[in-house]
Order: C-alpha cells, then sequence, then structure tokens
C-alpha cells in the first residue's frame, strides 16, 4: 500500500488523550491522580436501564434492529420532547443513532456536499471541525468570546454570510467545553434567521437534562426545518453504550436512514432497549441525584475558582465543564497541564483541542466527579500554584 | 434548510428492506412467513457472551472504552489470528470497531482522498459502493461471473489498472452473495500484485469461520500492508452487538485511530466485553454447533435447488447464502420476489442490491435458520414453481 495517508485523514488528535495516558501513568506510579479533563459522569446507566438489559439477554436474541432504531426508543423518546418541552415530536422525525457522533456524520453527509460551508462557534467540541474536515466540507470558525458567552448570535451569523454564503449552522446548546447556554430568544432568532436564509441549523443538545438554572431549550420548538442531536451519554449517564439521535426535516429522513443503513446498519440493539428503561420515572430520579451532584460541585467550583486567581470564566449554565482562563499562570496550556500534573497529582484538559487559536490561555476543568475529589484537588492546584 | 439533500447522500436503499416489510406484512396477515433473505444468526451471542454481559453490567461503570478498543479485545482477537490461522499479530495491529461496518467507513477515509478509484467485485455486498460514493471514492465494479466463482482475480485487477490507476481494492471471501472463497493462492497473488503496485488490499473477511470444505484464509498471512476487516455478526452470532475490527498496516494505525474517535468515540463498551468471552473455548463449541447447521441447511439445499429447476449457483464455500441464477422462472427478480413471497409466503432477496446491472436473472437464498423451515419454503416454493 501507498505508505501516504489520505489528505483527509490529516485530523488532529485530542490533546487530552495525551493527558488521558499520563494520567494514567501518574496513577500507575503515584497512586494519586484526580481526572478533571473527562466529559463524562464517573456513574453506570440507571438501575431500570441494567436491569433491563438483564432481561432483554434473556428474551432477544438481539440481531441486527430497524435501521431507524426500535419503535419503542423512537417512541420513547419522541414523547420525552412533549414531556420536557411541552413540544409535539412524533416517531417519524426520531432516527437512533451509534451515539450522536454516528447520527452527526450522518447528517453531515446527508445534508452536505463537498465544499458546503458550516459555520460553528471557537471554542467548540473539536469532533465538529474534524468530521467536516474529513467530509471535504469547510468549517467556518467564529471566534466567540466572554462578551457572547462563547456563543453565536445571530449577528455572528449575518456578518459571516455577508462575506460567503453558508450552508450550514451547528450550535451547542449547553456547550463543550463552556457549560453556556444560549437564551431561548436568542436561538429562536437564529433559527429563524436560518430558515429565512435557507441554511441548515444543526443543534447539538447532548447535554440538555444537565442545567442549573434555566433549563436549556430545544431548537425544534423555533424550526421543524433544524436538526437536532440528542444522546443517551450525559444526562442518562451511558456514554459508552454508544446510542443518541437525530431529530430530522422531512427532506433529510429518507437520505440519512439509507446512509446510516449503509454506513452502519443499526445502533447497538443491547444499547437500545438499555435507553428505553433510562427514561422511566424510577430512572429519571436516580439521574436527577447526578444532577444535584454536578449542581454541589459547581458551586464548590465556583467559590473556590478566585483561590487561584482566575476570575474569568464562562458561567456554567449547564454540562460539567468550567472553561477558565488562565493566563495570568501560564501562556500555554498545552504544555502547562503536564506540569501541573506532575505537581499535583490533577489532570486537566488544555484548551487548544477547543480553539486552536486562544485555547493555549484556557483550561476545561470538569466537575462531574465525586465532589471530596473536586475539593481535594482544589487543594492541591491552590497549594502549588 | 434547503429541501435538497446532498449528491452524495443520492445513495441506492436496499431492496431487501422493502422484501423485510413485506415479509412482516405477509406474517401479520398470513402468520406463515419463512424469511430465505436476511444475513443474520437467528441465535443470540453465545452463552458464555451473555454470562459476560450480566456479570460486567455489576462492575464496570460502562464509560467510553480506548478510541482502539479495550486492551483485553484487542489482545483475544491478536490471539485468535495465531489460532485460527498460526499468523502471528499483535495488538497493536488490532483497532476494534463499531461492527465491521464502522470500521470500513474510517478506513476509507483514512487511505482515499476523493476521486481515488477502488476496484470491487460485481456481485458484491452493496454497502461498499454506496459507502464510497458517500465519500466521494469511485468504485470500479469489475463484472465477475461464475467462471471466476464470482470472484476478482489478479488478471481483472491487472486489465483494470491498466486502463486507469487503482488505488484500492476490496476482496470479500467468503463473498456475500454468493458464499464463494478465493482460493489460497490466488488470495496470494492477489496480495502480491496489490504491494507490487502499490494498491490498498482491503479484505473483508467477516464470514471467516463458515465454510464447508477448507477453511478460508486470512488475507494478512499474505502481506502485512493489506487491511483486515473482522466481525463478531456472523460466525459469533452477535449481529446486533456491533463490534468488529480492522487489521492495520502501521502508516494506516494513527490516522484510523484519530478518525474513529473524533467519528465514533468507541465501539460499544458492553459490547466489547461480551465480545471477549464469546473467543471463549465454551463459546467456541456452542457457535461449532451452529456451522454444523449451517452445513446441515447448505446441503438440503444442494439437493432440492434442482426441484426449482435451478441449476446453476455459485457453490457456498462459506457464509450461509446460495446466489442463484433463476432466468429460467422470471426476467426481474426485483418484481418476482413479490410474487414468490404472495404466493408461497416465502421471502427471498433479490439480486439487484448485489449487482445493478445483472442482479434482475439471480436471487440470493439464506440458509441461516432452521433447517425444518427451510424445508418447508422449498415445498411450498417447488408446489407453485
Amino acid at each position: 500500500m501507498s505508505e501516504r495517508p489520505s489528505q483527509r485523514s490529516a485530523v488532529e488528535p485530542f490533546h487530552v488523550m495525551e493527558v488521558l495516558r499520563a494520567a494514567a501513568a501518574r496513577q500507575r506510579s503515584h497512586g494519586d491522580m484526580i481526572l478533571l479533563c473527562v466529559g463524562q459522569p464517573s456513574t453506570p446507566a440507571p438501575r431500570a436501564a441494567l436491569d433491563a438489559v438483564h432481561a432483554v439477554l434473556e428474551t432477544d436474541s438481539l440481531g441486527y434492529t430497524e435501521g431507524d432504531g426500535i419503535p419503542q426508543l423512537r417512541e420513547t423518546i419522541a414523547a420525552h420532547y412533549r414531556t420536557a418541552y411541552d413540544v409535539p415530536v412524533t416517531p417519524e422525525e426520531v432516527l437512533v443513532s451509534t451515539g450522536s457522533s454516528g447520527g452527526f456524520s450522518t447528517v453531515l453527509m446527508a445534508a452536505f456536499d463537498a465544499g458546503s460551508r458550516v459555520a460553528m462557534a471557537r471554542p467548540g467540541y473539536p469532533a465538529y471541525r474534524n468530521t467536516l474536515q474529513a467530509l471535504g466540507i469547510q468549517p467556518v470558525e467564529i471566534d466567540c468570546g466572554p462578551n457572547t458567552r462563547f456563543q453565536l448570535t445571530v449577528d455572528h451569523l449575518a456578518g459571516a454570510h455577508a462575506v460567503a454564503p453558508l450552508d450550514g449552522v451547528i450550535v451547542a446548546s449547553p456547550a463543550n467545553p463552556t457549560g453556556t447556554i444560549i437564551e431561548p430568544g436568542e436561538l429562536e432568532a437564529i433559527a429563524q434567521w436560518c430558515d429565512a436564509h435557507d441554511v441548515l441549523l444543526i443543534s447539538d443538545e447532548i447535554y440538555h437534562g444537565i442545567s442549573y438554572g434555566a433549563p436549556a431549550q430545544t431548537a425544534r420548538r423555533f424550526s421543524r426545518d433544524a436538526v437536532v442531536l440528542g444522546s443517551m451519554s450525559k444526562f442518562w449517564s451511558m456514554t459508552g453504550w454508544r446510542v443518541g439521535w437525530n431529530l430530522l426535516p422531512e427532506a433529510l429522513r429518507r437520505p440519512v436512514d439509507v446512509l446510516q443503513t449503509n454506513l452502519a446498519i443499526c445502533a447497538p440493539a443491547v444499547s437500545q432497549h438499555a435507553a428505553v428503561a433510562a427514561f422511566s420515572p424510577e430512572a429519571t430520579a436516580e439521574l436527577q441525584r447526578h444532577v444535584e451532584r454536578y449542581a454541589m460541585n459547581r458551586d464548590l467550583l465556583l467559590r473556590r475558582l478566585p483561590e487561584l486567581g482566575i476570575q474569568s470564566f464562562a458561567p456554567p449554565d449547564g454540562a460539567f465543564y468550567a472553561y477558565c482562563d488562565v493566563s495570568h499562570l501560564t501562556d500555554d496550556t498545552t504544555q502547562w497541564w503536564a506540569e501541573v500534573l506532575d505537581r499535583t497529582g490533577v489532570a486537566i484538559a488544555p484548551g487548544i483541542d477547543f480553539d486552536p487559536v486562544n485555547g493555549h490561555r484556557f483550561v476545561r476543568l470538569s466537575f462531574c466527579g465525586a465532589t471530596d475529589a473536586l475539593d481535594e484537588a482544589l487543594d492541591r492546584l491552590v497549594a502549588v500554584i
């Protein structure tokens, strides 16, 4: 074979992977590592989901499912939109995907051709940019600072569109790495602007359910032409199960369905059965207690960050991240994380993954772990910094 | 949004999906449907795998795994190559993917740019063609008839390469829809030709373990530069679990790993734990009994096909398919399957999915179900045809 991989494979690895490797080594050598760099709950799937799996293992052969998901899960997800948002959604709008990641790439392929232009906020989730590039779609990164709470606005979009027309926009609310939520009025304005300008709105709502003030609103309320990405990973504490969903406008349903059947066949059957049970009232009560813990952790973090001299950070309205400007401590977090890990045993995520331009001034702190461990991590950081 | 999906999404749906819908309706209306059109075992995962899942649900939080798979599974798969083929493979060569489908698309992205040319046999698995097209890669379909047992040969490749250079080749052995196996000598020649001409060989080996004479040989024996696609779906009877793997040449390991982390994060954790246990000796013994049943079914089918006047079919060396020329019965199987279903309750797959040019003369019969049901299906077909 050619020794030269393809051009489109020249995407950046996540720096956080390097942090994770170093953190594992620290744990082996010192046994004192505290992980503040991961984007996943430390808890398992809710009890009801685990019990459902025990049962289905003995009653179902767990072969391929329908390409768009088992009917019971599509109905459950559709019903969730009425319960959680009072927005009517039909099961036909719901396509179950292999994590939200699987749904994201299929939607991009179905909606955009090579050379299409898709706007996104910087800082943002790095796989957006990398997946767009791997598919030959041009990411249009818009620098979003603290003035707009690191989020896109209609003004941003109108400005970028005037320079060169956009084909799509990705918004995330609550966002990774900042946890900020787009106000409902602004999200509505973005959705209307997209509809008016024939631009596809893709709304990443995978952190919905985890918020600390007003809950995030779904873009589906404001437009039937938006694509919504949902996931069982975060609120439902099921990252490794790889189940998510798309809400799809009518024109994209068949193309996405056909592409997904070709590219993935179906989402994991066992995980789809687990997901149905994870929407049950007892599961919801269990998961709500996780959110209460995240809220306590958030309060602790916000109270203690000033001890580190950190005054500037996005207010984490949701998710479980604080994206902190640490330029008073270092001018390059891409190196600094290793020094911090070495001196304290605390693993933090450098901003470079989320923002290749300004990320060297930032770190992302994740507060989805145990409260005691977070407090201890802050003690150690305060002691050396 | 634009009402127009992207050009690259204009891939054909699988006709067999239409057959499955009609078959389900037949079952509801008549209760007598027999399915000879599906490509999956009717059995669950082996007992040892189910037991491992019961256990891991209570001991592991089942969060994200390593992007390239849990170390225990990579080691188990590597060891399998020594046991099954006497070929040394290191865990570093193994990347666990979300089914072989997930691995296939990531490998294509890592290895080929838009406009690359990749050869494949026609008839063949339709998702090859569709996935290539969705990624902007040009499928070079080579008409393979009964003379070469519906398989590619070095002569085919040399001929196509002389017309316009190839960048890659996909072979499948045992093949879907024909079940034919490429003789080891020919596979070795293909691998050597690919190495000599700087063409990437992708060997789809997902039906390995299911063969009725000499077992299929792995392309990895003949080249370290070939990509091998493996899967837990067929021999291991775990279609819906969505676990497969790639064996990757060194130059592709990091690009595929990075792309997979971006596009999929990781294969389902629960399924990876199940897969480890599915390689155990007790699981292997259970799975071997399935293969004995397929062998009985194959004998029954080959014995009775002449009763339908079917003389021309590829000898199914492996997998669980017979690809039959039925041009004495119909000139368009794309319509005929519906008439057959209506008159007999037997659901068969039209050839068009596998061969858009000559497939209208063929049907694919799948014999992975119960022996009694297959016999009954043949009785009914003989009675009306």
